[in-house]
């Protein structure tokens, strides 16, 4: 994640959302269990917590659980999560491992207006009644609250003229 | 989208998300301009909006608007948006296509705890300095809210697992 404090060739935009009256609200759907208690431990993006292959829960809150009807091991959903410690008004950031300084919206840093981030995993097991989902791999902090799960689907999924790489 | 009336077999949380106070609030970060004036008219899904092939433009507030650096033509974006017309409370929906009903984290139903749709596009062409991205295909209303956009990432966004279809 991307501190407080903007780095050299950063940009704030001259509004914070964090501060600024909502358009709209969420409620958390549940919360992530993770490994990783502080930042520094967390892995970068969803390739990298893949890489490490840790698995993870996904804890449902009860008045959601119904919801988990028709999913099943072995699917692959896409979660969205509420990065809730990031700061929301960079609009130009620098990431350390890149050269220049470039707009939020090519990135995938966890520091944007809305700060909802989304990772496509893979259900390991679940436990509808318990409201409980092991995925294989996520990145973020444990407890980051949940927003949203949806099954991937390739016809929606994958870019309209998607070609695998190896083709 | 599902209507306000709940249909045979289709079951409502305890709580109504948009009635319930709020755990975070989004902004709205510009619009998504389309041909789509009523429910009726949109495409049941961005598979369907990129069959018929008709153009859509996200227009961006001026404070976001560098955050578009980074972005050019032909590149691949996920776009989040907010449905902010569909049903927030209902768990076990019964879609008109479907012969059973069936839980709302295994549909992309609008209806929804957090009603954040997200689909995968092409950016056609872009003009950064008035903010407006023209895109190939979306199925949502004209004038539905933005929230976000993140570049599609083969690394990130294809499951862990993706055989392509014809391997």
């Amino acid at each position: 994640m991307t501190s407080d404090q903007p780095r050299p060739g950063e940009v704030r935009a001259e509004i914070d959302p964090a501060t600024t009256p909502a358009d709209a609200g969420v409620i958390f759907i549940g919360r992530i269990q993770t490994q990783w208690k502080s930042r520094p431990e967390c892995p970068r993006n969803i390739a990298e917590a893949r890489e490490r292959g840790i698995p993870a829960k996904l804890q449902l809150a009860p008045t959601w659980r119904r919801g988990l009807t028709g999913l099943s091991q072995g699917d692959h959903i896409i979660v969205l999560y509420w990065m809730s410690e990031a700061p929301r008004g960079l609009v130009i950031q620098k990431p350390h491992r890149r050269p220049q300084p470039t707009g939020v919206f090519s990135l995938r840093s966890p520091a944007r207006p809305n700060p909802i981030a989304l990772a496509t995993v893979k259900i390991l097991s679940l436990d509808q009644a318990a409201g409980r989902i092991e995925i294989d791999a996520i990145d973020c902090l444990d407890g980051t609250p949940l927003l949203d799960l949806k099954p991937w689907r390739p016809q929606m999924d994958l870019p309209a003229d998607f070609k695998p790489p190896d083709t």
